[in-house]
């Protein structure tokens, strides 16, 4: 498969952030994909704490890791110095260095001469791969479950994760596809549909969840929103090329405007699923909506409750917060 | 606005082609902007005809023409030498140079070395604009009609300048707006949209018909179709981003499967119609459809008019063959 692939195990650059939301990378990797990471690499002073090995760049290459991770943000957009110092030393030790941020690390002319004399891959996990062709609409085998939403920024990514988790303990067969730079660092591979040129959103979708097993489950990663004024071709593409049998509305329970777009609102979910399902008919007539995620962070428990009852009798579909509830509810009801 | 400028007055190189299809955007341009062409310029022996004066790269530059526009497609695909030998020496006369194959200019030496001395632009229509932001949403001024497609290939950009034409005609306020690289080449200005990259497809259309007098109507050539397994994208960003008042329903009478996707079938004009309605009013709750054009150059003259009186009929609306009819039935309609 043509996708953006990184190698394990990772040691992943924390540096000297000290604010953990800037290190949700770093924190959603060990979370989810604990058995890639070797180490973190903190500087001296750092606070925040992955819970993993702490390794210099001489360790871990010692250790056999194939990949530095940068696992955070920098706070102010800059990278600093520090962290340029630690990247060079790692390409030229030969790791690999995948990065999310902005910057294009080639760019980098320490960096990109100390990959090139030591072989290192630098991998930014917001650049699609070449060669994307234009989606066929050819019916692939295997199962597909997409996560759909009723606006950005709703936890699309997080139920996907959470229902291949689900899959996964059930003992069935499943992978997690991503689709965003940060669902790339946490599988280890995908592609970043939204920076794929328009004309091939559907082709990449399409590459991405390749033929297979008829029992197989590819659980991939939603992006944007049908309903959202700025992402929805985004979001068409992916439904289309992905040809989901199954899909999960995902939804934030107080959200009431789409984010950043003042005067549009987001769909009730009954008809955020009618219209991924009327639009997705095109590429698979058997596509049906089969859970609702909603992150119910903001409620207390009885209005927790209530919130996911009342979805559940208006839908008749399982209908949870995946963070407290997990997903086995909805993935039991997969065929 | 941001977005590829062509300057005229033209010279269309024809070279030596002898298949007018190859030659079609040179043919188009004079069609349809014949105030922009200087001349043509035409390989000894060559036997097309744009049936505009014949002139050398010296005798232009000597009569003021500020562009060379690639008017054909190579055949086979490679330029061949004695187009290159003709492109730099109107580089080197400072003329822009314009065109819409899939090479960049900038990539053959000679050229861009030409250029870069004589201080001539090198304008490839196939590549968009930097700095595409991505889309507000926000409502603007001025009228906007869209031509929507059952599918890729139906006269959607004929059509927009046909309807151009007539409002033009009519003494009306209006502008064609183009958004592949043949429309641009007629226009002299535009963006591609379809390589523009997914998550910018609305903003590119957006920037591509910018606030405007309240009774000016911008006319903006479609592109693919929401029912393409393809291109769906493509369509879904322009009509969000357009955010269209008006649309047109562009058909092939003779179209029974999308073409060169077997197994997908064209939606019905009133299917078309009706989807586009109802994605449109996410950005545009007034959109409209108000016509439908048909190519019905495979029909003998009964056949073409009962098949327009049928969907004349279905829908209520202006239907007509615009190459046959002109628009102004569709014009006429508009507010």
């Amino acid at each position: 498969m043509q996708s953006i692939e990184l190698r394990p195990p990772y040691l992943i650059l924390i540096g000297d952030d000290d604010d953990p939301t800037y290190a949700k990378t770093g924190f959603g990797i060990v979370h989810w994909r604990r058995d890639s990471v070797a180490g973190q690499l903190r500087f001296d002073g750092c606070p925040l704490d992955l819970g993993v090995p702490d390794m210099t760049v001489a360790q871990a290459a010692a250790a056999g890791v194939r990949t530095l991770v940068i696992g955070v943000a920098p706070i102010g957009g800059v990278v600093p110095d520090a962290w340029w110092e630690v990247i060079v030393e790692a390409a030229a030790a030969g790791l690999d260095i995948a990065c999310g941020l902005h910057l294009r690390l080639a760019d980098v002319p320490e960096v990109r001469d100390a990959a090139a004399r030591s072989g290192a891959r630098l991998i930014d996990v917001r650049v699609p791969p070449a060669g994307i062709p234009v989606g066929t609409g050819r019916k692939r085998s295997g199962k597909r479950l997409l996560t759909v939403g009723t606006d950005c920024a709703v936890g699309k990514k997080y139920s996907a994760l959470a229902i291949h988790k689900a899959l996964e303990d059930a003992g069935r067969k499943a992978t997690f596809r991503a689709t965003g730079q940060t669902g790339i660092m946490l599988a280890g591979s995908g592609i970043p549909i939204d920076a794929v040129v328009a004309d091939f959103v559907s082709g990449a979708a399409e590459m991405l969840s390749p033929d297979n097993d008829g029992d197989h489950w590819d659980v991939i990663e939603g992006q944007g929103s049908l309903f959202h004024p700025g992402y929805a071709a985004v979001s068409l593409g992916l439904l289309h090329g992905s040809q989901p049998d199954a899909i999960v509305v995902c939804h934030d329970a107080t959200r009431s405007e789409i984010a950043g777009w003042p005067g549009y609102e987001p769909p009730s979910i009954p008809e955020c699923s009618e219209r991924n399902i009327l639009l997705g008919k095109l590429t698979n007539p058997n596509i049906r909506c089969v859970g609702v995620c909603v992150n119910t962070s903001a409620l207390d428990d009885q209005a927790r409750s209530d919130y996911l009852s009342a979805i559940r009798h208006a839908t008749g579909l399982p209908c949870l917060d995946p963070v407290i509830d997990g997903c086995d509810a909805i993935v039991g009801g997969l065929g």
